[in-house]
């Protein structure tokens, strides 16, 4: 029988109720580690099974959840991104499903050679070990965070928002419900019992090493307080400032195409541009097509003089405007001097996130891709490739911006560390 | 001319000071990325042929550490360590051009591959940016990180214990005379020219942002601080409690071999071993001859109850001892019911560094190198292995049990992160 999941900590302490987690989790990782790649997908393909199976109860938590949000007067994309539907458990189901057909990222031979002393050495993956999510409204993250961890031998620890507590501790139990059929420790996925606030900083503070790596998934304020707060290494990006470079050869039908596709396939999304920088040298012939095909779009577009003088409808772009993250129809746009210009910009102003070049000259193209410091940098392509599914990874946890460890897309061939594996025949070291 | 640093902070406050050398080592580090395999590897060799040119600078410094130190009672293998000779300076100079002849980690093409769409994808290694190195006596950690933080594409901050000082300065100018002989900028390697104590907190607090990760160079105290108080990712081991497990599948001569060098080759090093646990079923032929043979040599042996049994010699060890890092002459002897035993006993007492298993038994040596959590696990061989030289890596800054990042040696390859170079022909997201 499904248990839910009630709001308790059988009169522990929290402190003491979130060390006991962290060591269970630790116990339950060493477990997971070695399991093998066919028990892990049993366990994700019954813990799809038993989400269908749980799909009213889903919905019954999930209704007093949005009663509760409802009351406090959440609405909008924060209620939508709250709501359960029968479709929509099916998606969590089906996505779950998808991860157990992924590659093992467990037990790979990254790099293998011998010396001359005879020892042979192997790189191999291993899990990280125990992975802390703190989410927000998406209930959803339960089952993806959840599936990602255990595909790749990590156990995770998820602190679900308190909009979606009762939703995500039906979906956790039934993630758990999954594990305990295959004969997996069920503290390998362990959705945190309380809505008490205070959790979060325990988790910030590593539960006594027993939290390997924090990735936070949602607003730039849960990112930002993760980010200054954490004691053990976070993959998260704050923002996604990102900027397409209309270079001095680059074509104008293309550039149009996958700019508006940058700008607003959707809005909403960390890929999507903020701001359009074009070389002076097309300024004449480039901007103004540019420009109207965004404001043709519905796209607010903030300018500097330069662009203004195309079209009244574009508004002053102020020194903020190179800074923001819109995630909105609003594009900031403005003529540099040159490639080297476009760089400079974007280091400064940037968020070492998505940048792409449009160009059919090589060597700039070629120049922006090694200078560019950013996670992603794309060659006539737009910013919204930016996801983990389009890089090919089956499924991501999140894209990071910082420089250690994980870049980019997080998928679960990231979510992996990696040991050495020496083989010897009685080797001495002289 | 070479300037000899003098410790002034020019009338800046400290806090000034060192939030102005992160902001030019990160400009620095922005050049550095980009710089040319031949012109680094030239810079290095400039820099091999400025210490050389430098020896009785470096020897006057030195002389004036020196004294000081013995002032204040330094004495033994810390004064030792921090004495240069001719013979010294001209090993510092040669590792440096050592380094120069490795392979450059930057732009190595990790992995590839194209989407359906026709998007080509790329994985390419780049710096990590600004390493923050703090040392403690060895003034040739100066020249030895600068140049794999160099080599590798990164910029260094280096801080030199207060007792090597002068010798230190001496070495980074001839370092920071190489970048600008070949016109690489000299803020790529910069010591902190003060010997203010508070220097090393505003560190470890990564100089807003302008550190990417930590790497700490000296005794555990300074680990442990570093570990515990650093802001930024840290590349460090605070100790190497390192097993030897010998089976009941272990060749007895092999098994004499390789513990005798695991131990007694050189204690002082984090490779050597701790602990010998020894499987209870063949306690009665290997127990005796493995202990005889550490004790022939001089080294202490601390023993359970049927350690102790073999020889009178033998003194108790008590509960602190399995998780004791010697660093000495001595070893902690267990006999242990099974391979699980010896499992479990390395997950409880161990450092997460490098253990060694001696069995002729193939699946009991997969065992133990799948399911011990360490950087480097071995099979028939010695721990003392454990070392980027060793592992043909050329050099080490160090080696790290963490899971993030880098784990074990840290050679140029693991000083770098990387991005996603992504090649399309106009593709927008559907």
């Amino acid at each position: 029988m499904l248990r839910v999941a009630s709001e308790q900590t059988d009169g522990h302490s929290l402190d003491g109720l979130m060390a006991d987690m962290g060591r269970r989790a630790r116990a339950a990782a060493r477990i997971l580690a070695n399991a093998p790649a066919h028990q892990k997908d049993a366990a994700l393909i019954a813990a799809a099974r038993e989400l269908r199976r749980q799909t009213a109860a889903l919905l019954a938590a999930n209704v007093m959840d949005m009663d509760d949000a409802i009351t406090k007067g959440v609405k909008g994309a924060f209620l939508d991104r709250l709501t359960l539907t029968d479709n929509r458990i099916e998606a969590i189901a089906k996505a779950v499903e998808d991860i157990a057909a992924l590659h093992d990222p467990v037990g790979r031979v990254l790099a293998e050679w011998t010396q001359p002393n005879g020892l042979r050495f192997e790189r191999v993956s291993t899990p990280l070990g125990v992975i802390g999510v703190i989410f927000e409204s998406r209930p959803n993250v339960t089952a993806d965070a959840g599936a990602l961890c255990l595909k790749s031998g990590n156990a995770a620890l998820l602190r679900a928002g308190s909009e979606s507590f009762r939703t995500s501790s039906v979906i956790a139990e039934a993630m758990r419900a999954g594990l305990l059929a295959v004969g997996l420790p069920e503290d390998a996925i362990k959705l945190v019992p309380t809505r008490d606030r205070e959790a979060v900083g325990l988790m910030l503070a590593g539960l006594d090493g027993n939290i390997d790596v924090i990735v936070p998934r949602g607003g730039k304020s849960l990112v930002a307080r993760v980010q200054s707060e954490a004691r053990v290494p976070v993959f998260a990006h704050l923002e996604g400032i990102c900027h397409v470079y209309v270079h001095t050869k680059a074509d104008l039908a293309m550039a149009v195409s996958v700019v508006l596709n940058a700008k607003l396939r959707r809005t909403g999304v960390c890929g999507s541009a903020e701001t359009l920088l074009i070389d002076k040298a097309v300024a004449q012939t480039h901007v103004k097509p540019l420009v109207l095909a965004l404001l043709e779009k519905g796209c607010e577009v903030r300018g500097d003089a330069a662009t203004m003088a195309v079209d009244s409808r574009v508004t002053p772009a102020s020194e903020i405007d190179w800074s923001t993250e819109y995630l909105d129809a609003i594009i900031a746009v403005k003529v540099v001097d040159d490639l080297d210009a476009a760089i400079d910009h974007i280091e400064r102003f940037g968020s070492h996130h998505t940048e792409s070049i449009i160009t059919d000259d090589a060597s700039a193209a070629e120049a922006f891709l090694a200078r560019v410091d950013s996670a992603i940098v794309l060659h006539n392509a737009s910013t919204q490739f930016a996801d983990g599914g389009e890089f090919g990874f089956g499924a991501e946890i999140g894209i990071a911006t910082g420089r250690m460890h994980a870049r980019g897309p997080v998928g679960v061939d990231q979510l992996t560390s990696f040991k050495y594996r020496v083989h010897g025949s009685g080797q001495t070291r002289a």
